[in-house]
């Protein structure tokens, strides 16, 4: 095996924490987020599981084609590997290849279940005929791809000596990175350093040039400590997401254990290639993106992670800063001059602090950004990046919209009875304008769109949060919806169905305007998915990053 | 020292996990959270740090009187230590007694730090001294309170050699209980056990009756597993906060600890008094009092963390449950009967499901909570336990009204000049009536309140979520703000001065009245702190709970 000093990250934020409930992104969201992992210096990025749905297949595709491949075609430039994950049958594989290919250097990364529980209750299937189908289609990925992953799902929870066996016939049969998830989090960081060096000690054939991947969940909270107990063991790569976002309570991660690895670097001796002042930039893109927000008391990422950002006095915490801090927020990019725009600021401060935030627009969508700009502006004197990262978020990365919001007014308050009217553009360029009454202001708006759009669907969760601080912040709403009419995309490893999930989001001084748009934004979702086909959707994307 | 197989939760929700900041909460919610707390079977219940300000000490008091006693006098009822923790000196140790001494088991927590950086920069003291002063006031202490506790801060960094000398002393002062705190979240669960076992092993008259605890911070993401190490090193007390929330990234989160011993009983064979169902029903209580959200994908008692509850498709769940589920769902209360009552229900109805929720409200209060709840049950056909929650803090978790919301009424939308008319009544009784035009509805609301209050004060926060599915939900709305004047709290470890912080939440179906309530709800407690004597306060609480 690989033994040397550097940790491969391997970022699956958009397979394992897009599969989380309600984290679906569109796919001009994941080629941005791919962007960013990119950009941060992650080595393998997972983009999706292309046989879900064939969405998830082209948003694989177009990261391979876009971010898998260097700017200038000649470069030597480090380029992520791109990966595609897909059960052990040719057609997923097929499909991970399809997907995957055009990437500078594409990973096929194929799994099945070893525990027992999983072979009997999912499977039904021997562990001889496990252990067949391993080896064959580890082989069948071989031939279209010499960068083959393979999993042993529920490792955590399978016997170690059967495990021995499999990953050897892995081995045999091609992979080079083996690949061992604790998927359901249940070990200890004891339990799971004992069986990474097991694998390590007893796997016929491990030698230099395969590399042990470490995967966990954070089910009992412990996924950073046994990623770092199955590193000291000997693994090489670390699966993991921005923010620990993926089913239940989450995968590893990224920034933990980065983190962890260069804060104790005395204690592990060991390197990655993470840009790390760049995750305080990807994890609030990521959140933005899924919806899913960032606990205060999130290690690393969270707002309060550092203390002088939360409001202690900044004397009393200069006069000895080590004594409780362990790391400087400038090393994760937090706080880095906020104070970035204001009122007369250009567009060419613009353009240049949005490239800094790594937003490349032609002129057509600077002139959009720039009006956004200076509207935003008018009603507020400072503008800071999340503010600037909130309207390319609302202006850019929503799908094309089927319906627009013209116009809006409400009237609310303890008289009762609140009241909206809301006037859309509707797909065939007609206005629509519909009142309608609520329990509340949202409720009102909410119904009214309803009442134009007439799509059944339930709402599931709404957030608003202020984006900056300050009494005139621009507030940002999230929502999710569920289609009434079965729409489900199927998760890799349970193989359930999920009924799919819409996220919208909209921002806007008003509150009321944000949760409108928020929720025609993921309306809009809904619609092209249950009435467009996949091309439409396709061109539709090609069209919108221009 | 003792060992058995009891492990005993110490939990600093009400102390470390307070003092995070914006975490503040008012005297009357501190003690429904040391009830709650008490009713799920933590063992020691660290109240508060009395030395702070005369509030926390009164805080600490009356949950002593109140919590720290059996209902009925002479009762066997088992009823939780109450602790007070004080820095090495007289003067704090005195406040720590005066707080802690109704409790029928009061306990005295004092600490100092030992780290070669704590002790030169902040105590600006020689190893010697340290020692002394250790060994002068455990004794004094132990005067006053048979059951001592002492902590030497940052062990995580300190000379394991100096800290048996330390602890030694500390036993010979008479401490019962050694706490060995990672302080700043920065040791690896390898290095902890191995300073846990070093400390059982060396430190001079360690025998049975000396309770070893730890108390670990979440900075690198470890918390859980650290403190698992020094458990299975043979610390038999945890110091934990309820959704881990504390300080920076937090403490050590009480159901990740209480649930990993519970589900991985079989490799560590310990138990706790923790009545588990109760466990989500806590964290909804802390999180609404303090303000402090729990993201989606936090173990155990995240919204994600238990798959069915999010959204996957019951019946391909339920066909193999254990091969995705190492925990069920109802061992920590998530998903038990949410559908409790409707708009016929009764007040007998209502009052049973209060007390089951732990609420036990008086005649008066109970028509209350009624009048609240059938007005909220014209406007949304099912109530759950989160709306009754909400009911319940709203209306009598709130400071006295020094101002109180007569009426409101908003028009906002696209067409820009968002107005507000608020209608407040004032501390005198008299009406006052001012309008505002704003950069959206929440601004224009808040104008107007502060036209009408005029208290300088600085908006931190803003978030609205619904509390329950639905487009009828109701939306609760947490406020943060910070007094223009500097009233500040001292914390107890690094003694900086923070500016305090308020929060505020409202709940209401239309989110811009919860916003007003909200807002209206932390401008009056900044109004109390900075106008109010302390009596005047505690008047009022003691009016408040009747």
């Amino acid at each position: 095996m690989t033994n040397n000093n550097y940790v491969r990250i391997f970022d699956t934020t958009l397979r394992d924490g897009e599969q989380s409930p309600g984290a679906t992104m569109t796919s001009a969201e994941k080629l941005e987020v791919a962007r960013s992992l990119a950009m941060m210096g992650v080595d393998i990025i997972e983009a999706g599981f292309p046989a879900a749905s064939p969405d998830d297949l082209e948003a694989v595709r177009r990261i391979a084609v876009e971010v898998g491949n260097p700017a200038v075609p000649e470069s030597e430039a480090r380029v992520p590997i791109i990966a595609g994950l897909a059960r052990a049958n040719k057609s997923d594989i097929d499909k991970a290849w399809e997907a995957v290919q055009s990437a500078k250097h594409p990973r096929i990364h194929t799994f099945l279940a070893t525990s027992p529980i999983h072979m009997k209750h999912k499977l039904k299937m021997d562990p001889e005929e496990v252990v067949q189908r391993v080896s064959e289609m580890v082989a069948y990925a071989k031939t279209f791809c010499d960068d083959v992953e393979f999993s042993p799902e529920d490792a955590g929870r399978s016997d170690p000596e059967f495990l021995y066996v499999v990953l050897g016939e892995a081995i045999k049969s091609g992979a080079t990175t083996l690949n061992i998830p604790d998927t359901v989090g249940y070990t200890t960081p004891e339990e799971f350093y004992t069986l990474i060096d097991g694998i390590i000690k007893h796997t016929p054939g491990m030698r230099d040039g395969i590399t042990i991947s470490v995967h966990c969940h954070d089910d009992l909270g412990m996924a950073t400590a046994n990623t770092l107990a199955g590193i000291r063991a000997g693994a090489r790569q670390a699966e993991v997401t921005m923010n620990g976002i993926g089913e239940r309570a989450g995968n590893t991660s990224l920034e933990e254990v980065v983190m962890a690895l260069k804060t104790r670097h005395p204690v592990f001796d060991l390197e990655t290639g993470i840009q790390t002042k760049q995750i305080s930039r990807v994890s609030k893109l990521v959140s933005n993106y899924t919806g899913i927000v960032v606990q205060p008391n999130k290690a690393i990422v969270g707002a309060n992670a550092f203390a002088h950002e939360a409001g202690i006095h900044q004397d009393g915490m200069l006069k000895h800063q080590t004594t409780y801090e362990i790391m400087r927020p400038e090393d994760v990019g937090v706080n880095q001059t906020k104070l970035v725009l204001g009122k007369h600021s250009g567009r060419h401060a613009l353009r240049t602090r949005l490239a800094e935030l790594g937003h490349s627009l032609d002129e057509v969508e600077l002139d959009k950004a720039f009006a956004r700009f200076k509207e935003l502006a008018d009603r507020k004197k400072v503008i800071v990046d999340a503010d600037l990262e909130a309207v390319i978020a609302d202006e850019f990365y929503r799908p094309r919209d089927v319906y627009l919001l013209n116009d809006m007014q409400v009237t609310c308050g303890t008289m009762g009875m609140p009241t909206a009217t809301v006037r859309l553009r509707g797909p065939d360029g007609v206005i629509h304008t519909q009142a309608s009454v609520g329990t509340g202001p949202v409720d009102a708006v909410y119904k009214a769109v309803n009442a134009i759009v007439n799509v059944p669907c339930e709402l599931l969760e709404f957030n608003v949060h202020a984006i900056t601080e300050g009494i005139d912040a621009l507030g940002e709403v999230t929502v999710r919806i569920q289609g009434a009419n079965g729409h489900t995309s199927m998760d890799a490893q349970s193989e359930a169905h999920y009924p799919r999930v819409y996220g919208g989001h909209g921002a806007d001084t008003d509150i009321i305007v944000a949760s409108a748009k928020a929720y025609i934004n993921a309306v809009n979702k809904l619609i092209i998915a249950q009435t467009e086909s996949h091309e439409r959707v396709v061109n539709d994307f090609g069209v919108m990053l221009g």
